[in-house]
């Protein structure tokens, strides 16, 4: 065990995993060496990419036992493709696999019997909710689930972290040679940000539709150079999942203060100017921000340059008002977004490492004014935990918060002060995701906290008459209507470890008792 | 020396470029391993990355002597970056350069200054003309130029094979962190088609731009993701240079014979249906196929599913006329097409990868049905010639000729019989670019002749009381007008190898005595 830069105690290494490096800071690490080339290909013209099913696909691809296969969760809720294909892989007697997938949603709980079947043998995600979030965290897996982030997983991608074997990817439209998009047919997601990824690095990319249409369907999102296979199926989800609680127009009256309070943070931030760009992560307070920068924006007579995310309605409507110049959308929230990505030329689907891996040559994140994250846990070190619950459950996911909040030039973290009789400013997370030091500000409907490395920032809040308090005064103010929560107890097993987008370990998540 | 497939001999090792391998045929080389991958990097928000000028690029690249450096020519006889880069090299004293460039115009003389004075030493390019070509020709050059096609290129590069130090790249507008287009500005070019390959694989990748624009610059061409550094100058290049002779509108009533010609064969191949694809590459009577095609296309009441290319004005108006669905667009040959790359929707800008790359896993030139290209020389077997003149000079390029003739279902090879008193139809090409057996059919002005090999397409052409020769019987009626052409003296000294577009070699090129 080696104690990480936020004071966490991380394993050199992991039987199944393999060495571990510990967080060093949010730009200490310095990566080396190339990003890894997907598998050199040879095919012939006239040959079909057009395969049956699903089983073809596995036979002809070479899957076998122990490999990696990679799926996306653009359809979330909604998504019919993961289990598919897994009951197929299971049918097939395949066992061993990894499963790197780019989120797993509540319409994913079947993993649990194939876990248990013995077909899936580790799990690499941004998140996990449910019955399997909280089997993982009772120690259901023999080797700990891999946590990432958005950015974190493309860059594990690219540089070869991560190697895919076999890329099953669900696609809304998608022609005989692989040209698909994510916008049109009846099971649209909009953005394919996290599943461009896999198709550009995994060695083999089968493409499931239920929409084949004419050749060459372009633009596209996924390209006929990166794909092997094209199955059709009857349906590969259910286009209303994609929109589910953490993505919903709140009407909170709790919610709706702390996203005006962020507002007026914004304003007086010094870098609300004309061109300035925001992201708004998922949660109800996050997106509401959006309704009053707006009033905001129109009274000061200006416009952003782009709005980044997570793309949902609100960000649409302003973007067609002509106050967001340009959207990048590296994953629709809503069916609108979904519509809007294929519609507006300006509505940019984006690749989840143009958006935020941090081995790039400069990703977006890097280019944000303002974020505005939630969380379930935040700590007097400003340490925000989006993964476990208050019970040490695994019921979240890292998505893009660390991504953005080391980007952006202010990130906003919102959260209510309590819930129900949990506390949300802690004195130490459970699960770190994301480093106080890229935290700023820390927003509740009871109190606003800025990180003390941010005396610009103090000092402009001051001058506009906000009213301040320390972290410390939050945490306080919670455990006075809380009382002080019980540590959750834990076994020594770690049932999962959680990547910095660097792809260093900056927490990990044990089996609790 | 060993023979290669088309008869030729080839060495087994060239000094200072390393071992060759003889060419097989067109689809029989099988590719091992990965593709190569760039390096990884690490930029902090906030970091700039303009700089003010190419000394300081060259400086902070770490440009050094025996070095790669890439640039590309869509900017045709326009251009002025590479003469812009390559006086600072050589006043910077750096030596030994390798150019890897897409392709060299009448633009790009000034190199045979850099290549006397020891700045330039190796050249990898499509083709070369006037002076420079004539100058290589007659042994300027102790390690022989390597000619590849365009597919072919982009397979040398993502394979590694080329592995660029630094690419320069023009651009007609950029934002300070590196996304860019070629359609907007004052020196627009259109299509960056094969500098998106340069910019995705090159270790270092420098935009130069003439027309600095807001942030983000987007749908961009060219990606933030993948660039180090952005330099303004005053002019990258004259938009009117990118349209050269080989692009013209043709009166040439021998070419326009044709062109007729061309289409009529097109329309009773069997392939003349609905949603049929064709390209016409450049070259008077190639291009003006076009126009020919329209009136089949109206007559039969059928729309091309795509046009690919090298595209031009004439498929722009097809186009917009509703005729062609969709146009690939690689290179955008004149101004109008360069225009409506940035505007029309479904004109979509294609990288050389995606255009004509064997290796990957589709290629848009496996889709082609038609293809019609120009030739200096086609010879008894079929393989045609359009790098080297009759007097065995380097004064051609080998572009997209071998790439989309092994894709197409017809390709089509056309020139005069003879040229002056030079002819067209010859025993022996020069130099072999593309090999004979993905030709199909050769159309003169005095006479077609059908690829044995395509009995299918002989049978067509018979049934529509189309007259057909034989390709001996052309040669024959060329050698009676121009008499047998003499034998062109070459010393041994090998100053070019010809690579098919599967990185094997399929011809060399000698010094002309």
């Amino acid at each position: 065990m080696v104690k990480n830069a936020v004071g966490r105690e991380i394993p050199e290494r992991i039987e199944g995993i393999g060495d571990l490096k510990p967080y060093c800071g949010p730009f200490e690490y310095n990566p080396l060496g190339r990003k890894i080339g997907p598998k050199l290909s040879k095919i012939l013209p006239g040959k079909s990419k057009i395969l049956n099913n699903i089983k073809e696909a596995i036979i002809e691809t070479g899957l076998k036992d122990g490999m990696t296969i990679s799926f996306h969760h653009h359809l979330r809720n909604g998504d019919y493709v993961v289990n598919m294909v897994m009951d197929v892989i299971a049918d097939m007697g395949i066992k061993d696999i990894v499963v790197a997938t780019s989120s797993l949603t509540n319409a994913h709980q079947e993993l649990l019997r194939h876990i248990k079947n013995g077909v899936v043998r580790r799990i690499e995600t941004s998140g996990m909710r449910g019955k399997l979030g909280e089997e993982v965290s009772n120690g259901l897996m023999d080797v700990p689930i891999i946590i990432r982030s958005h950015g974190g997983r493309a860059r594990a991608i690219e540089s070869g972290e991560v190697s895919i074997d076999v890329a099953f990817l669900a696609v809304p439209s998608c022609d005989e040679y692989g040209n698909a998009n994510g916008f049109s047919g009846n099971s649209i997601c909009g953005s394919l940000g996290y599943a461009k990824v896999d198709a550009k690095y995994a060695d083999k990319v089968v493409l499931i539709t239920d929409n084949l249409v004419e050749y060459p369907n372009v633009p596209a999102s996924i390209s006929q150079a990166d794909v092997d296979y094209v199955i059709k199926v009857d349906s590969i989800g259910d286009s209303n999942g994609i929109m589910s609680g953490a993505t919903r127009f709140t009407s909170n009256p709790r919610e709706l203060l702390i996203a005006k309070r962020v507002a007026r943070l914004i304003e007086v931030s010094g870098y609300f100017e004309d061109g300035f760009s925001m992201q708004t992560g998922s949660g109800g307070a996050s997106l509401a921000v959006t309704r009053f920068i707006k009033d905001k924006m129109i009274e000061k007579g200006i416009k952003a340059s782009f709005g980044l995310g997570g793309i949902t309605q609100q960000f649409v409507q302003l973007h067609e008002e002509g106050l967001i110049k340009k959207l990048f959308d590296t994953q629709s929230f809503d069916l609108t977004a979904a519509n809007s990505v294929g519609k507006n030329t300006n509505h940019i689907e984006i690749d989840a490492s143009l958006y935020a891996n941090p081995h790039n040559k400069g990703c977006i994140v890097n280019k944000l004014d303002f974020v505005i994250l939630s969380a379930l846990e935040i700590d007097l070190d400003f340490n925000v935990n989006v993964i476990t619950g208050s019970d040490g459950v695994i019921r979240g996911a890292s998505g893009g918060h660390s991504d953005t909040a080391a980007g952006a030039k202010m990130s906003v973290v919102v959260a209510p002060l309590v819930r129900g009789r949990i506390p949300s400013i802690v004195e130490r997370v459970n699960t770190i995701v994301t480093p106080g030091s890229t935290v700023d500000v820390v927003v509740t409907d009871r109190g606003i906290a800025v990180n003390p490395l941010r005396k610009d920032l103090i000092d402009r809040f001051k001058a506009a008459k906000i009213d301040i308090c320390s972290i410390e005064e939050l945490k306080e103010k919670a455990y006075k209507l809380t009382g002080t929560p019980d540590p959750i107890e834990y076994t020594d097993k770690i049932v999962g470890l959680v990547q910095y987008r660097d792809g260093t370990i900056i927490d990990v998540i044990r089996q609790v008792k």
